[in-house]
């Protein structure tokens, strides 16, 4: 098959042109970058299991009704997804303190949150993804209101959704970021989830014993990391058939 | 301990005046009732079952910030609720079809609905249940436009995240009734989630094989209903320790 032409490399993704106009090829590396890119490093098999999450999530929500970009899966690490433009905005949804609201706000982490919180992060690498607010948003134009009431109105349902079904399978959603796209098609816009939804940009805490099963472990090198996103996958009851042999080193497939 | 007062017999579950005022207990029976109460039955633990869902149903919804009247579970068949004024409306959500839907539509059974269905009925034993709109409700008061708002508002959460829920623990969540109560608190009035979540008012079917979890064992006589109703406590890891053993007939316990 003639390899398609590559149109942005990310920190965890490479974008190629898709088979038919407005569509793309998302691959998922096993790249793993932490604190706005200052450490770098592998997570053999990561990029198979992100893959496969990501599928399972976007299509159990768009079965409730959330639109996405999501197409289907194409092999192992690519996924067929809808071109869309990009909201440069990161939504971040908490429902126990972590992470950077723990230390901002002095708040002992795994403190749950008296109600959800929702965050803007202004997607921009360069200046360190900062936190921004309505206000910042709108005057800057990166979304109109009526966008950003989109955007709210169905992360807040990811997140009722998402907190049930990982509780189902023991895990506490403690919190999740998300990105968002403009889909054009016959003259009109959408809003629809994009990116993706993965142990990467969610905090995935086991219910009983708190142990984590996200990037966490990688950032905070607590070790067994691929066994933290794997078991995500495996309770999920999503864990790729052909198992870990397969899911080493993306050379082999790329 | 005093026997208290008894203020209503339902056909599911008996409410009694509870040891604070604003407060009931509300007793979980063991009798079943289909059809408008035309068929009866008992199925032996299901109160003891459905006292242990709805409590732990009840206390995740109230954890995502949906207002209850759960307060907490006394015993194996009581539970202590806060007392509300009830609104007379069963808010039923479908997500697939069945039962009545499916008959009165002519839609097969088991068909994923386009988007989920919300609907109304009028709950009086003697008139049958019979559907209402939101113009009857509001023309004859059962509630407000602003009651309503909230109740659908609600409703759309809890389906949000019982799909999860469920779809976490390999069930569909087929569809399901809510009751809702106006609660009363320093004149201020609050719509809160009433009544019982359980198998007897959720249709739940495998996701793999679609077997039947609930009532509908029952009223369609297809055997093993308690069975159905214990796989629901197993798969949501709340299997009263004590087991099937202590579950039989109320009597010792009444
Ligand atoms: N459906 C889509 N259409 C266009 N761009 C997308 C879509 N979904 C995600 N993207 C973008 O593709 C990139 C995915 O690669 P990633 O490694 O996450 O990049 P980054 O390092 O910029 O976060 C992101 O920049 C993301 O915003
Ligand atoms: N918190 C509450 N306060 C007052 N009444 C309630 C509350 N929760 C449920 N109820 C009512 O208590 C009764 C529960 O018993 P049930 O056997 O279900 O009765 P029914 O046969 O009327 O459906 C129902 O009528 C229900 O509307
Ligand atoms: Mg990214
Ligand atoms: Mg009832």
């Amino acid at each position: 098959m003639a390899r398609r032409r590559q149109l942005y490399e990310g920190k965890a993704k490479i974008l190629f042109e898709g088979p038919e106009p407005g569509t793309l090829v998302q691959y998922f590396k096993d790249d793993a970058t932490a604190f706005n890119a200052q450490k770098k490093g592998t997570i053999t098999g990561k990029g198979v299991l992100n893959n496969r999450i990501s599928e399972y999530l976007m299509m159990k929500l768009a079965e409730i009704g959330i639109p996405t970009h999501f197409i289907r899966r194409l092999n192992m690490r690519e996924q067929l997804i809808r071109e869309v433009e990009i909201i440069p905005l990161e939504i971040v949804i908490r429902n126990v303190a972590a992470g950077s609201l723990a230390t901002r706000l002095g708040i002992q982490e795994g403190t749950r949150l008296p109600r959800s919180i929702l965050e803007y992060y202004y997607k921009n690498d360069a200046l360190g993804d900062p936190m921004v607010s309505e206000e910042h948003i709108t005057c800057f134009g990166w979304a109109a209101t009526q966008d950003l009431d989109d955007m709210v109105a169905l992360a807040l349902r990811v997140n009722d959704f998402l907190t049930g079904l990982f509780l189902g399978v023991g895990i506490t959603l403690v919190d999740f970021k998300l990105e968002f796209g403009r889909l054009y098609e016959n003259d009109e816009m959408r809003i629809v989830l994009a990116d993706e939804i993965s142990p990467d940009n969610c905090r995935l805490w086991d219910v009983h014993t708190g142990e984590k099963m996200d990037k966490d472990r990688f950032r905070r090198d607590l070790g067994k990391v691929e066994e933290g996103y794997q078991e995500v996958a495996k309770r999920l009851g999503i864990l790729p058939e052909a198992g870990v042999r397969d899911m080493k080193g993306p050379e082999t497939v790329q």
